[in-house]
């Protein structure tokens, strides 16, 4: 099957028009009419780099290549909107096979409102999978950024953080299982390989006052120094009140790791980490109790200065690592 | 060098804020404050499918992959706005193959107005680039789609076709070479490698009342297929006034190929087939000639039905394949 008839049948499962979409895939271009303001941001996922294939099924690959990108749009407090995908795929890839990739980022599109509005198709040497979302708000004053902390705001974090790693420890090592019940073990696996984007706990932090916002795709240490740098200002955060999801701790052990470096550096949780006012909390909790989504806890403080302090329990400080994959092999 | 330390090196030479961009790379997303309606496309071009390394430097590289994204906001008569780029490098590009590459797109990006507003850097087993584009025009029916073609329209072509095909045989084969001038070859060569999207003309057609508008990258015959069937028109096109390249026919021949053959199949061309009213026409010449892009010439008629046909001078029609990008090896 040529490149137009393939296209033409994955292009008939895509919304041909809907809100704020005049026109869908299928034309030289997309046509939409945002409204407000829009949050841009694109992801891309590569085979062997991000993700091995044999790992899971193309389904939920389709889906997390569409999570992390709008993981981005939940960090900026935005609603999502539009997605684009390019699809890069190795000629051994079947129909079907394209077929089950599109269904899991349809699954996620629909639950999150977001319409794929066009993509494109191409021969690649390994999966390559490239996202670019759109989102909204009536206002760009209604976004938030990394840039927006003061010293005195609160540190909070939406939800648990380290499963993701735990996760892709133990899909290296089936033996590590051995260390937790087997439903915490295929929990800390797919939130590895199936990431949820926190899109109503964006809202909810945006809407209850943050100030600043990311994601974190880079682990807690990383990310929170991209938005202490963005910002100028400095992190002192509290490892004691940090939310390790559970088995965390048992397959870092088994691993022979410390589990709380693991999940500070250990890289795609897909949480949010937000500073805001001391007193908007009660609102921001209350807030993230409608959207339903996860928890939110406090994990410190912003101080003036320019660095990130992830404080012990026991007193001194953890040395953290990002996560890096561009220079991963 | 890591990643981020990479990524704030490319970011560096980006526009912070520009027209339209509140705010640009570097956080989560990039916020821009679109005004009216926009038209959104992403194009992937992927080494050893779309182009080999070799053959060109690697700022042409970055120029055409911008250059491709951009000639579909030229199909839908858009103003340029805002690109985003994912850059897919294997490990031996170093931090200048990288820059170099950016040269391109800023150049092209400077030269057509649009901002370079955010992007992704990954690891990729080849060099991958998709570019997703956003353009805009006061509401979405200022935009131009593939089906608003009505039988009675004149069919127009702006610029020459065929010098990218016969450029890539020049590239396959440079003996053949020898059939032309040298400067004629580095013209052929140089509308395969180095293609210009014509904005200025799109937007000129557009303004002059164009009803259907698609921009060549299969080929004219598969282009001018595409549009009819979006349209559910027949596009009859007199093959003796298509205005082949100089250099194609000649080319052509030592390679053994019908010129007229390769010049409608050959794909690559990204110039423009509109359709548009007769009574219409006078005025486009005279706005193509204000945008000062290229010239525009009448081609064929839109007739009732569904299919393309191709009228050879002396009777008869022309057989034409299109171009599969998806199907080549």
């Amino acid at each position: 099957m040529g490149e137009f008839e393939l296209l033409a049948k994955l292009r008939e499962r895509l919304p041909e028009a809907g809100r704020r979409v005049v026109l869908g895939s299928g034309d030289d271009a997309a046509v939409t009419v945002p409204g407000g303001a829009t949050v841009t941001s694109v992801d891309a996922i590569v085979e062997g780099v991000h993700f091995r294939r044999g790992e899971t099924e193309l389904r939920t690959i389709g889906r997390k290549a569409l999570a992390t990108a709008l993981s981005d749009l939940a960090a900026m407090g935005a609603e999502a909107g539009e997605a684009y995908v390019v699809l890069g795929a190795p000629s051994e890839l079947g129909e079907d096979d394209l077929h089950a990739l599109l269904d899991g980022m349809l699954e996620l599109a629909q639950a999150t409102g977001t319409a794929i509005a066009g993509g494109d198709l191409t021969r690649a040497p390994v999966l390559t999978l490239a996202v670019t979302v759109v989102g909204h708000a009536p206002a760009a004053s209604d976004f938030v950024t990394r840039s927006g902390a003061e010293p005195g705001d609160l540190v909070v974090l939406t939800g648990e953080i380290g499963a993701a790693a735990a996760g892709r420890l133990l899909l290296e090592d089936p033996s590590l299982a051995a260390a937790v019940a087997e439903p915490v073990a295929a929990r800390l696996r797919a939130r590895q390989l199936d990431p949820s984007p926190r899109l109503g706990s964006g809202r909810a932090l945006a809407e209850a006052g943050a100030r600043a916002m990311i994601d974190l795709s880079d682990g807690l240490a990383g990310d929170a120094g991209h938005l202490a740098h963005a910002s100028g200002v400095a992190l002192e955060i509290d490892a004691g009140s940090l939310p390790l999801a559970r088995g965390v701790a048992e397959v870092a052990a088994a691993a022979g790791q410390d589990p709380l470096q693991l999940a500070v550096s250990g890289g795609e949780d897909y949480e949010l980490l937000a500073t805001l006012p001391a007193d908007a909390l009660a609102k921001a909790v209350s807030r993230m109790g409608d959207a339903a989504e996860t928890t939110l806890v406090p994990i410190g403080e912003v101080a003036p200065g320019g660095e990130v302090e992830i404080r012990l329990p026991g007193g001194g400080r953890l040395e953290a690592l990002g996560y890096d994959h561009f220079a991963a092999p």
